[in-house]
């Protein structure tokens, strides 16, 4: 083992704009959206590998001689992040339970840890070490739960195992890795998203671990340099929804009306565009209100627009009403139809109309949280800079 | 005096869809809303003329000999309602007292009767006669209103002075005049509505001639020939609201954004378009459920454009957030902003349904009709075909 212990945080995703257009060949900008997951990760000599998973009530703990023994005819090796080992990740879905459609939360989650693990230590001895997980992200909501997690799992084994070194120096309270390093951590992410949703994009393990913004077009992920941090409200509505069908849903319309819903992806598309043009003017120039006047017309229109797809709801209009009361704009994020949407505030709104608003969401029975967008990516905290609340959340040492 | 009595009606005019886009050269569908302005001609040997607007409590009359006066110089006649005679309307302004600014409803009105009124009678001895007007519709709230009331006294003046035939048979309920008759009804109405409103677009005169649905494109006009009639709710929010600074807010969002909004543009084109191609099949083939299913998306499509264009308004998204709890779909039509909607009713909707939804609506403190769109124009009526009600309104002979 290369550390003895590691506190390592990635953020979740959101879209900014562009949600639903991507599936049709137009530019999506996704987020990072500071909501975090936090990993420690532990050296024991119990000769035990321990997982908790408080937020899923999990807590899982193998034998190293178990585990040796599915690592045996490994031959995965950090060089083949690539791709997914076929013949570990059977044995491991026996091991783990995983029949077909079995596909809870729990298993997913055990699986891309026991994958990642034992590609990365399987050549050799295994090590003892526990490992826990604590999220501020609730999961299933279209926020990168997945992919923080994952990326958190990659870091923190990758670190572990000495594939890449540990970025934080003394004094500093938080630290990233370089370039190629964050590439590593980034397609080991990918491979815990292919364990656990079959077909990822790639766009949330990218999120997670570049932070900042991306563009994403036509399959192709772009981290954009320097992009503001936005302070925002992020609402769950709670109301579930089928991202399956409302995909389907919007692909019915357009093919029922083309001539109607082509101009609407197109104008989605200018809007992504505009976004990205005035967020990175925001970097190069003093931030104006004009900035934000901007920003907030295109969540307006965009919002709009999502409805024009179909994919609203009205638990999305009443969000957008009830935040509009305080001089606040919000649109959904992601598949809609529910879910949830994202306020934006601006470096003026005073703390009392967050609160009011905060309070009034909540009243309609939706959680919300004050947090922020185009934050880090993945990153090592020194433990004493990490809050006490998450540390809390890790248990007794 | 050709005829000693007549009852005539012209309906009031609803956009169904392209408002707004209209003004940067999309095509909008305008359509007759089946609330009317009646008209009671009565011939008398008063040696007055009287004219009786109840709805804004206006009774006016006239000694025959003080308007033979203002006549005297008129040269207008009939061959010349293509253009305003100037003098004959600045001596009417004087009589009227309508100085610069002054332009009430009562001294619009009463501007549009008697210069019609004399233009069609100053050649000769001017007759004794009262007129009486009443209207279900609301007044200035871009319904058509001063139109209906302008192509009433146009048909009923023609009709008087022996310039058109009335068109009503015996035991007919109404009846309505040929083609060519029609040009002269809309063009001495399109004189009113230029007397009432400066530089009208001509679309409400000819919607209140020709009833059914007009295609309006840069201008040009062109009445469709078959339209089924369509129930609806047409519902007054009673939000006061600027046509100019809509308008002008569309053009700014347009100017601010082009590569966002031209393509929307181009989408409510397309609305138009297909729910033209749809209401054509309407009256082509049976008539199915499925013609109302796009009908319903058209309208929900269209009114999220609207709010695109930014010319929503939170009475609207109430409006449609209530009658959609009934099923029910509903988009702005006009200038926004508060102001009017309609609520497309399927046939088989259940009078219950209606009910329940118009009581929701009025408990949001709207006005509410339950009518139709695409019914006829202008109409000469048998009396005993008038409801009661309406003749109530012209008061006792």
């Amino acid at each position: 083992m290369h550390v003895q212990h590691c506190i390592i945080s990635a953020p979740g995703k959101a879209i900014l704009h562009g949600e639903h257009a991507v599936v049709h060949g137009k530019v999506a900008l996704a987020v990072s959206l500071n909501l975090r997951t936090y990993l420690e990760l532990t050296a024991t000599s119990t000769g035990k590998v321990s997982l908790d998973l408080p937020n899923i009530d999990t807590f899982l703990s193998w034998d190293v001689s178990e585990l040796q023994l599915l690592a045996a005819d490994s031959s995965a090796t950090q060089e083949e992040s690539k791709r997914l080992d076929p013949e570990l990740l059977r044995r491991l879905r026996e091991f783990v339970g995983v029949t077909n459609g079995n596909l809870d939360t729990r298993s997913m989650a055990t699986l891309a840890f026991l994958y990642i693990f034992l590609s990365l230590f399987g050549s050799g001895e295994l090590p003892s070490l526990s490992v826990s997980v604590w999220s501020e992200l609730p999961t299933g909501a279209g926020l990168g739960s997945s992919a923080a997690y994952s990326v958190c799992l990659a870091a923190a084994l990758l670190t572990a195992s000495g594939a890449i070194p540990a970025p934080l120096k003394d004094a500093a309270n938080t630290a990233r890795w370089c370039q190629e390093d964050m590439e590593l951590i980034n397609s080991w992410a990918f491979q815990g998203e292919k364990i656990i949703h079959g077909n990822p994009s790639g766009v949330d393990n990218a999120v997670g671990t570049w932070g900042g913004m991306l563009r994403f077009l036509s399959g192709k992920i772009i981290p954009l340099s320097r992009v503001p941090l936005l302070r925002i409200l992020l609402t769950n509505t709670k109301v579930p929804r089928s991202t399956k069908l409302l995909v389907a849903g919007v692909k019915d319309r357009l093919n029922k009306f083309p001539s109607i819903i082509n101009p609407v992806l197109d104008s989605v598309d200018a809007i992504s565009c505009t976004c990205e043009k005035t967020l990175a003017e925001m970097t190069s120039e003093p931030i104006t209100g004009e900035h934000y006047n901007v920003l907030e017309e295109l969540i307006d229109i965009n919002q709009s627009q999502l409805n024009v797809l179909g994919v609203g709801h009205p638990s999305l209009d009443t969000l957008c009403r009830v935040t509009l009361t305080h001089g606040l704009h919000s649109k959904l994020t992601g598949a809609g139809g529910g879910g949830c949407g994202i306020t934006l505030l601006r470096p003026e709104t005073d703390s009392s109309v967050v609160l009011h608003t905060i309070q009034d969401l909540r009243d309609c029975g939706y959680d919300c949280w004050e947090t922020s967008i185009g934050g880090p990516g993945v990153q090592q905290h020194a433990p004493p800079s990490v809050r006490g609340e998450i540390l809390e959340h890790f248990g007794p040492r």
